[in-house]
């Protein structure tokens, strides 16, 4: 398959079959834009019966053009597609865009035809945009395409865009015009039957004019291969991204856990945090990080100054800041005397900076200087309020005269609207990006913060602990005979587990309460005993659990107490035996599982145990196979995470092997394809040096 | 102190004193905005040594106006304030409208002058708006007044403002004209040294042409009479906030676990909370809210149908809907072939209906008025993407035809924005609000429902338990000697607690070990031992709790341990001797406990106990005096309330014994200024019936 996208992206000459020229049709719409946009080159319209259409030379058939033609822009019927996209292998096309809807979206058929088609193109070694969608952009001044049947074509710039809804594309370019944010190319994918948003990472990672890729999803063709491939452009490009389809429910009914505990979000958001994709929920949250990032510098820290003529808007910003975790820092004493010396009693010089009303454009000139000048500040929100006696234009110039030359990232709200216009277009010409309210600027200039932290980070290496037999651990699984629902017997889960390092304590089923009285003594005491029962899952919560057992006697205690439990639940004569363990005393409970999304793959979950915090949800997930970063950023990512690194007093807890626990877990999701869902849980996370238990644990295969 | 603000909002002739005849002064502004307003009486200009401002005859001294005057709007410089504010009073004036700058927010100088001028103007039997602001507003035709700076006057309409903020003021003028939001009254507060949001609430509550009121907030002078006032208002007329300062640190530092969980924002949201105000966190969103609410009926319910033309938005919308709490319903057979029986065989007709791009304005109408008829809707959610073939206005104008006469909500969304504008604008004079994308407009459905449920609850009750003696605990409050920090000894805790019907178990102080040993064989065992020290705040952080110790062996081994423990914090020596209380067992471990802010006074916080509930912040606060609305609020807004609710085939807890205590604590914060700190921690509630036991206590007096 050609990775060659020139043909789409950068013709010299373009075919639009199905060319009208009556108004108001897509046929006619799209040669009109393509006209209009000053094309540079050739446009041929193909009709089979005008001579011309909008006054162009028109052709009854693409194979009748005399010159090679680059792009074929399909725009007939779709009945008549299939045999006008073989038109145009024979010509020797090699980019096509369907515009044309009715495949896949409306059923079986239409999905067949799509196949056939993108199969019959890719043969020919060219490519496909589309079907069903709104078409292509590029201002690239060497081509100026507009082949969409949009009102809008947008100005010139370096953010590439794709969206995979052509309804919203229309959206995109209108606003995109209205925000004056340049454009380098515009893909709507549609169908995706052969151009995907990877092809199109691929591509934009490699134009040096695309500094930042946007991006509107509602689905992922190859959700493993966009991870590579958007970690890899994250290093160098910011990629922002609206994914869609939350709600989607993409995951089968889970019965562990882990999979109760996987919302429809969780493989998708553990994909977002392996690539460093800025992930935002609207569409003008998308536009509103794309202004910033295709101006100005990622900043470096966190620390922020703010500069305002009105105290108001300055708390605003201040609250903003400190929800989304931006320090509005401690100003130094230098600077605050430089501000001082210049600004009038009134004014505060602590940050944030308030110039007050009276504030002229030599004073915003000079705050900005000292402000980006001061080693603490790692980033600058000027905010302005038009007063009656000051010019917002002038305003608009004195703060990119400030901002000018400074490496740091400088970010402006004009409150209100009035006069403001001219002076936001100055400032966009001086490449400084302007909001209308202080808290859209913060949530901006948060994300950059939080893509940058992440761009400074060592990528993830794969990590492969020693000592894990992986044929034996497949194997193991292969053998072993579940029950109906899937799960594994004990025995065989010890198996499974014992094969990648991972071991359980000590465990005897007793069928009698005489037999585990006896092994409770053997293996001495204290001791835990476990309800075995056939259809029980979850054993706590039929009280089939009971610990810290310290002689027989509360052994035999605890026998008539789960017997008594499950009699209560309506579940007399489901027992089977008991299941008697040594008592691990100590240690802080945490849960490690595994769930898979018929999508994504496997996704490991890592969270703190006990009911409150399932109920609570505090728990991350990653997609496997795990990298020594995404398992380190795991353990780290729960809110309770605190706890295992010496909260109030506590020793602190072996984090490296839990992580190593971890790690084998997820080589296990990755290597066996049949391993639908796994729980351990609880896992004690021991002090340091002494390692982690998995307690209980439970597989289920598919 | 007159209630009656009419002379500020309702005049029937304003002198302007200060008025200038210079453009770009304020005191030209002002007099240029009330003359070009159409203000519907005289205006009078006050100028020292002009014949005439503006073109209108002018006069040196307020008092020389032969005629009576209403309202005052003073401009002059800071020193001539307070005399012009005298000749105003000696005039007979009742309303004045102070917007020079320059008292209590540049130092206690400009604070004092600021109280005698309210002394003075409330002692006359006046009101007074300001010092410090931007002017009043309004639309009522019988006044049209606009004594503002600002460049905008607002469309008329129905919906209130009061800004504590002159600069967001401005931008919420223009925000409003931009928007084509109907203004009633605008006030810019400024320093709030007469007239507050609260006299401004009670006004517009009893002016039947304020539908909606829309507050931004940084300070609350009277949060109680504010709570009390809200809540009223907020049954009949919605009230929407932005409150900023959420980062300011109002408490001072705290030493109990309750005081350390509440957050500088936790007043404020109790206060909230409490009142039924829809608080958001921008001034877009405060717009948002009023477009829909000054025009579009509150919804019964959260079932929400969404209509659209194009899939894209649809699923932005549906997956809003689920973040949001609103539920995309199913639509039952005979709406769905009643849809199926106009609309495309590719239009989908289960919620979200899409009618696919092809969709004409006339199916836009039945469909709207197909879903709005159907039982299991409450709103209607339509969204529309311009398609090339489609003209906006006419979608505009049937949509606003399917909604007429129909008794539930209806908001829109016009994707992008070519040709949109008059369309919107149609829409608008059709009161329906337009958003520019489909997150906005479900953010704000989502608010208007939230709205909804708390107007439908029924309003709260003082609760008022019996067997409370509180003179007997404010006497033992009062006894207590408390240690350096004012914590009080156990023995006391115990006093002022069962003065309030609260017990807590019983409790023998040990100096020895076999004390210790001696006390527990005669409570009973199990008990636990807790180190008694001086200087010791959190027991567990030290090692300092031995809990289900079975017999004398163990309560030696854990003496042992505690000292060892102290030992090992560099604490040895400060053992005082140890607490033996009965093992509790089983129950649902919680927190309840007392703080207290300096402006709004106690509040009463309930979460669940143990260090990672602590850590994980899952904790609620309400105002004292709690309700039994608050009170059934406070317990079931904790995300782990379940817990007590049979979470997981647990037995319920004893909730109302919960709520009992929580209403007896709560008392106790309202009648005791000196409890400055409380913690009960842990209350362990127990099964249905069994009541709730409080394990610790701590009081702190200030």
């Amino acid at each position: 398959m050609s990775t060659d996208l020139s043909g789409l992206l950068r013709p010299r000459s373009v075919a639009v079959i199905g060319a009208s020229g009556r108004r108001g049709t897509i046929g006619a719409e799209i040669l009109h834009n393509l006209l209009h946009a000053g094309f540079n080159g050739p446009v041929y319209p193909v009709n089979p019966t005008a001579i011309a259409v909008q006054s162009v030379r028109a052709w009854p058939d693409v194979r009748a053009i005399p010159d090679p033609v680059d792009l074929a822009v399909i725009v007939v019927p779709q009945p008549q597609v299939l045999g006008v996209v073989d038109a145009c292998l024979e010509k020797g096309i090699k980019g096509l865009l369907v515009i044309t809807a009715g495949f896949k979206e409306v059923g079986p058929e239409g999905a067949a035809l799509e196949l056939e088609m993108a199969r019959r193109v890719r043969a020919a070694g060219a490519r496909m945009v589309g079907p069903n969608c709104l078409g292509i952009v590029t201002t690239d001044p060497e081509t100026r395409l507009d082949a969409t049947f949009a009102p809008t074509f947008p100005p010139e710039g370096t953010v590439s865009v794709a969206s995979q809804s052509g309804a919203l594309g229309v959206a995109m370019l209108d606003y995109a015009r209205e925000l004056n944010i340049g454009i380098r190319d515009f893909v709507s994918m549609g169908n995706k039957a052969d151009v995907s948003g990877n092809d199109l990472l691929s591509w934009w990672s490699n134009d040096p004019h695309t500094q930042v890729i946007l991006l509107y999803l509602e689905s992922f063709g190859n959700p493993r291969r966009f991870r590579d491939l958007a970690a890899a452009v994250s290093l160098c490009k910011p990629i922002v991204a609206v994914k869609s389809g939350r709600s989607a429910r993409g995951l089968v009914a889970a019965s562990s856990h882990t999979g109760s505990l996987a919302g429809a979000d969780a493989a998708v958001q553990a994909l977002v945090e392996d690539t460093g994709i800025l992930r935002v929920d609207t569409v003008d949250e998308l536009f509103d990080m794309a202004a910033f990032l295709a101006h100005q510098p990622i900043p470096r820290g966190r620390r922020v100054a703010i500069l305002t003529n009105a105290g108001g808007p300055g708390i605003l910003a201040t609250d903003a800041c400190e929800a989304l975790g931006l320090v509005v820092t401690d100003l130094p004493g230098p600077v605050t005397e430089e501000l001082r010396s210049f600004l009038p009693p009134a004014a505060s010089v602590r940050n944030p900076v308030d110039m007050i009303a009276s504030a002229t454009p030599a004073q915003f000139t000079r705050a900005i200087r000292a402000l980006l000048g001061c080693e603490a500040v790692d980033a600058l929100i000027v905010l302005f309020v038009p007063p009656i006696t000051t010019d917002a234009e002038a305003v608009g110039l004195a703060i990119a005269a400030g901002a000018a030359g400074m490496d740091k990232p400088v970010i402006s709200c004009f409150m209100g609207r009035h006069g403001v216009p001219e002076a936001l277009s100055r400032l966009q010409a001086a490449h400084i990006p302007s909001y209308a309210f202080p808290e859209s600027a913060v949530r901006v200039l948060a994300g950059a913060a939080r893509y940058g932290e992440w761009r400074a980070r060592a990528p993830g290496v794969a990590v492969t602990p020693s000592g894990m037999d992986m044929t034996a651990a497949c194997a193991a699984l292969a053998a072993a005979v579940p029950d109906a629902s899937g799960w594994l017997a004990p025995g065989d889960v010890a198996k499974v587990l014992g094969a990648i390092g991972v071991r359980l304590p000590e465990a005897v089923v007793a069928e009698s309460v005489g037999e585990a009285a006896t092994a409770a003594r053997r293996m001495g005491f204290p001791v835990v005993l476990k309800l075995v029962a056939e259809g029980v899952v979850h054993k706590t919560d039929v009280g089939g659990v009971r610990v810290d057992l310290r002689n027989e006697g509360d052994v035999f205690a605890a026998w008539e107490e789960i017997a008594a439990a499950l009699d209560a639940h309506g579940l007399a004569g489901a027992m089977r035996g008991g299941l008697v363990q040594p008592m691990i005393d100590g240690g802080v409970e945490t849960i490690v599982g595994v769930t898979r999304d018929p999508t994504y793959g496997p996704l490991v979950m890592f969270g703190l145990g006990g009911v409150q915090v399932e109920l609570l949800r505090d728990v991350k997930f990653r997609l496997a196979p795990l990298t020594d970063r995404s398992v380190h950023e795991l353990v780290r990512g729960i809110r309770g995470y605190p706890l295992l690194d010496g909260w109030r007093g506590a020793p602190p807890a072996d984090v490296p092997a839990l992580e190593d626990l971890l790690a084998r877990v997820g080589a296990l999701a990755d290597a066996c394809p049949t391993l639908a869902e796994l729980d351990l849980n609880p896992v004690k996370v021991m002090g340091v040096g002494q390692g982690c238990v998995a307690i209980d644990a439970r597989i289920r295969v598919a």
